[in-house]
């Protein structure tokens, strides 16, 4: 039976094409038989839809003013003709992206200037999809330079750089970050330049002792900075007080660099090119004492250090940075499962096992394991954008409620902007470390899912991906954030079990853990469907999982380390978890009606597939879910759930609103006319077959038609000469 | 305890580090306090060697001889001048990339003109190493082209291409081969490219009749070649004879295009940007009918088509990529292991949680997490190497002696080998889509082990994921590779159960189906160290799941598509049966010792990690494990093998034979100097400091100096203006 609408009833692959053809042939250039119809079949699937993909995306922007202020900022950026991006931009050299992206922070800064915070975070979330290098070359000034300064300065200190400078309108000073070295990473306690307290002159002397101490990764550092804020060891009197920050200016005003201060570009990376990381090294740099940022630990003029009572305020300078990893998680996603789903729909390829006779070739969106591949991605997609949503609101609202405790002095609202804090940094860690991995993995599985074409430049896979990488590394590498949330987990439990405390924030399910120490399975057959019931198994596997690790953690006198791969997968599991109850509450929400059942599909999806199937071998192992159960889920229901959803590939995708050129693809543009649109930018972006030859075509030619071996060898290897000896 | 030998006792972190201060401040620069010590690292494990690293390299090369062979051949090209690679590849344009690799072609040419075959073979298997665009480029001619002309020319034209045209000595000819098409991949049967018959004149002529029959991804055709084989169905008299394969010339001797053929250029890709990719279309192009490949379909000048008894003979071609690339995988797989094992020894990362107080930052290979995610992957390095010896000796043998019979015209030889050679194309189709994944996984791992310092482009992980990712999708993409392999298992299955037949080759472990199609657990924790169960117990998980896959085909009507997956994952379950399987068969000849014994460690890693862990899901479901025995292996049997082969990494890697410019990484060389060897590379790469502004440095600063945003807007927005309404 054809499914679809009446006007389209022509369409079905291996019918019609007669008459396809005819419309075809009277085209701006002559072709004929079997010609492809890709838009055509985008059009079929857009008629099918059964919900607004415009209220859709109110879903999942969060709200409907959001959604309109984002298509408006787009509209202006694919209009500006600086900011917007192009297929240009695979093709370009390292030397052109770096001018390109400085050209383009000064587009942006004219857009910052007058503008709220609020729309700012948006567009700047926009930028980081259409142009990450742009989003991260801006984002070390705007997000790590002034954010240290925020955060750890005073607000005398503050004021100062960031406004009475202008910092924040990306004038005068350009800052960036000096937190890594060669030799050190993710241990930040363990940085070794120092900052050397000089009584007699009120100064520090910064210094870069060794090799393995050369500030390197420094985005902005090769060619931008005026100013860098430094991570160094405060000594005071021979005193090492740890690591601090200390605002250092590295070139004056006319772009040279100060004496004592060598900086370096270090050149090529896998991605993200356009920005000037460089190294840098001190040696014996003297800045004034009001250049150290003394919001919590203080020197005075004469030398005494005052330690801040409250350490753990001070770390709070990366959790932004998470909390927009794991909003780029979803827009990332959504685009490349937007590019891999309209290819999926134009693309045909064999006969489907079941076809008749007459059948042509099938979209490849048709076939179940296509589907597999492709649709779990996409729930994934959606059920990131409300998590994403839920973690920015929480740590908002943490963060203002503990700005307002400090200032206020409030020591009892401090103490509980701390443990909420804390909640916040599990919530976070577990979210930036498994969403960006599972980001990575979306678009190597979409960029698969597009065959060879995934492999050009331009369907955008590539810059992409390669773009990407680095989120699983930087601000927190995703193994060791994992581990540090896997870790609080299992205090957790420990605390729970051993001294009868109370869990909070995200963990309060642990407070259920005596109830669901034994072997009883939680989630059966019939009760796959049920959300709350997958929500619940989840928690239970998660506070098993948790016991054993404890269990383990026992076994090995304490030794954390041993436990380091549980405490990631535990990590993992919880960032699920979060997500799955963060679109539970909010889909309790909505208005029952087509697009409600869709967003059901999708969330089931994502559980049994994403969660269920995805983290088996725990469930099956902590007896959660019975084999009968998982071999139903692997055979059939999860078959079932993408079946289900296939109809709808297309209205999803076209509701997270991303037009073209955030796209950026040959293959995902809106209209599905694939094979129209690769080549021609594949004719645009290269030479004109008739108006060259590669350079070297001379040189190759003289090679394929040069003299015989025997020949080159002036003819000594012959038979006659060994008569010569 | 130090396990130091006397010489090396001195190092251990945090201790002696003033004794390795001094030794270090006489050195070419000024430098105090902590300084990194890597190189002494890596030297202290090599004292603890227990095997000789060499003869290891033999057992992994399968003979002494290759293993000589291979060394001399690094070295020729190490120190040629043009086919050596550095760092310098990582920051070439693409157009830089293209005239180097036509270079190289001229280069090679000149080794391959007086070489014999297994000399051939092993060279190209090092090239593709460490030069992959090379290796595919000249690979297309030399093994697609070739191959096309050798598998379905008469020996007449055989001879006639090869040796009288001089093309097996990239000589006169060069050729590509023009198979896929912009809406064709996979499916060659629907190919659209037409070759019709002309029996008035005896020409083919060839014509691309739609943009999507335009012939896409061919390597060589932008810039390159002069010939091309071409996949074209066969239209005579009307009648279509399905895709047959035709030489066309694309240009002549002064390679200018022949008229009717149009090239272009695709243009960027994700990786390889030395190849010349391009697009060409036919526009009634004509050939003379001999230039039609006649081996087994012949077209008489009259135009009478006879078509082969066998057609499964000329579908050979792709066999030879595959296993190549079953061999790429382990060199691959070799090359980023030991970059980020000889990282892991030179990088220290926080205090061990059972450090002492005196104990300074930790080696991260010490750490159980880092053993986890490395080890495995060395293991299953030393799983691919002699799988793909396996491999490579059982399609040697395969082809010759079909072709020995078809040469003899044995009928009865001809059925043996066909039927050998679908079991060939079985292994060889599942081992190629899993080995191509695994490695993909592996090299991003490596990545991810070397935390930031990983995404700079001169530790190579960038271009090596790059330049790899192709491998999943061309010569077969996995996922329909796995599909087709997972089909023929379970119509072997299907042929054991319901029609009594016997299976052969890989696949006769079926033959004990009807036995093991119960609950019976085959694996109990006490039997994990063993891997002759272990593979039992492989076997019985690829019996049980291919007879689900059964029943759930049996279920909905015979619907191959709808267990897709399943089938993918029996695929992949049969590649590393294959492994263990020949791994085990080569181990049992193996004289007693040290290095035996390691490689048991690594095998018993490898089937408990990679086959045991990573398929739970699956020996959960089907009972070949119980709970208590996954619970166990994660929690204890996997770690603790990672500790027992800790200390063998470095050894282990060496083996490999890799040489500095093999391995081109700022974080693999085998001094194991990181810092000093990366901070040259960036320094050498990129322009000093001193020397040198960005170009764009001076718009910039006339950014950051702009006047203010009031006077920009002409002071036109104030207070004293509201007063003008």
């Amino acid at each position: 039976m054809c499914i679809l609408p009446p006007q389209f009833a022509c369409y079905k692959a291996g019918f019609c094409h007669k008459y396809l053809n005819y419309t075809m042939e009277v085209k701006n250039t002559i072709q004929s038989g079997n010609i492809p119809t890709p838009a055509l079949a985008i059009q079929a699937e857009r008629a099918k839809a059964t919900f607004d993909p415009e209220l859709m995306n109110h879903f999942l922007e969060g709200s409907k003013e959001k959604s309109d202020e984002i298509k408006q900022m787009i509209q202006q950026m694919e209009r500006d003709p600086i900011l917007q991006v192009s297929s240009k931009v695979y093709d370009m050299t390292k030397a052109e992206h770096r001018l390109e992206t400085a050209r383009k922070i000064a587009r942006l800064a004219s857009y910052i200037e007058s503008e709220n915070f609020s729309s700012f975070e948006n567009r700047m979330s926009l930028v980081s999809l259409m142009d990450p290098q742009l989003h991260t070359r801006i984002g070390v000034h705007l997000g790590l330079f002034l954010g240290c300064i925020r955060g750890n300065g005073t607000s005398e200190q503050m004021y100062y750089w960031v406004l009475n400078k202008e910092a924040a309108y990306v004038k005068q000073i350009y800052g960036c970050f000096a937190m890594t070295e060669l030799a050190h990473g993710s241990n930040v306690a363990g940085l070794e330049t120092t900052a050397t307290y000089d009584v007699e002159n009120e100064q520090f002397v910064i210094n870069t002792p060794h090799i393995g101490a050369t500030k390197w990764w420094i985005g902005g550092a090769a060619h931008s900075a005026t100013h860098t804020t430094v991570y160094a060891r405060l000594i005071v009197k021979g005193k090492d007080y740890g690591v601090k920050t200390f605002v250092v200016p590295l070139r004056d005003s006319n772009h040279n660099l100060n004496p004592g201060v060598v900086v370096g570009d270090i050149g090529a990376k896998m991605g993200r090119d356009g920005i000037d990381n460089g190294w840098i090294q001190f040696s014996n740099v003297r800045i004034p004492r009001y250049n150290m940022l003394q919001k919590y630990c203080k020197v005075s003029a004469d030398g005494e250090v005052t330690e801040p009572p409250n350490n753990q305020l001070s770390y709070s300078a990366l959790l932004g940075g998470r909390v927009v990893m794991v909003k780029d998680s979803f827009r990332w996603s959504a685009k490349v499962v937007t590019i891999a789903i309209r290819y999926a729909i134009a693309r045909r390829q064999f006969k489907a096992s079941k076809a008749g006779e007459n059948d042509g070739e099938n979209q490849i969106m048709n076939y179940p394991l296509h589907q597999r591949r492709l649709i779990p991605l996409l729930a994934t997609a959606y059920a990131f954008s409300n998590g994403a949503n839920v973690l920015d609101q929480l740590s908002k609202k943490t963060m203002d409620s503990l700005d307002h405790a400090v200032s206020q002095d409030d020591k009892a609202g401090i103490d509980k902007g701390i443990e909420e804090m804390k909640s916040l940094f599990v919530a976070s860690g577990s979210l930036k470390s498994t969403c960006t991995w599972s980001t990575l993995n979306t678009i190597e599985q979409c960029r698969q899912a597009c065959g060879g074409h995934g492999y050009s430049s331009y369907s955008g896979f590539g810059k992409t991906y390669n773009d990407w990488a680095v989120q699983c590394t930087w601000e927190g590498d995703n193994n060791i954030l994992g581990m540090s949330i896997g870790k609080q987990l299992v205090k957790n439990i420990s605390g729970v079990i051993k001294d009868g405390n109370k869990a909070t924030g995200i963990l309060d399910f642990l407070n259920n853990t005596k109830q669901y120490l034994n072997n009883e399975i939680v989630l059966k057959k019939d009760q796959l469907e049920s959300l709350e019931q997958v929500l619940k198994a989840v928690e239970v596997a998660l506070i098993r999982t948790a016991n054993q690790a404890l269990a383990d953690l026992d076994k090995n006198g304490e030794d954390w380390d041993y436990i380091g791969a549980r405490l990631v997968e535990l990590s993992k599991m919880l960032a699920h978890f979060f997500m799955l109850k963060s679109f539970l509450e909010k889909f309790n929400t909505l208005e029952e009606g087509p697009m409600k059942s869709v967003l059901k599909q999708l969330a089931q999806l994502y559980s049994s597939s994403v969660i269920l199937e995805g983290f088996s071998g725990i469930f099956l192992t902590f007896k959660v879910l019975d084999s009968d159960t998982v071999s139903y889920l692997s055979s059939e229901y999860i078959q079932k759930l993408c079946a289900d959803l296939r109809p709808h590939v297309i209205p999803l995708t076209d509701a997270f609103n991303l037009s073209d050129m955030i796209i950026n693809s040959s293959l995902g543009n809106y209209d599905g006319n694939v094979y129209e649109n690769f080549f021609k930018i594949v004719k645009d972006r290269n030479p004109a077959p008739g108006s060259y030859t590669a350079p070297y075509e001379e040189e190759f030619r003289a090679h394929l038609n040069r003299p015989s071996l025997e020949d080159r060898q002036r003819n000594e290897i012959n038979e006659d000469n060994e008569e010569l000896v």
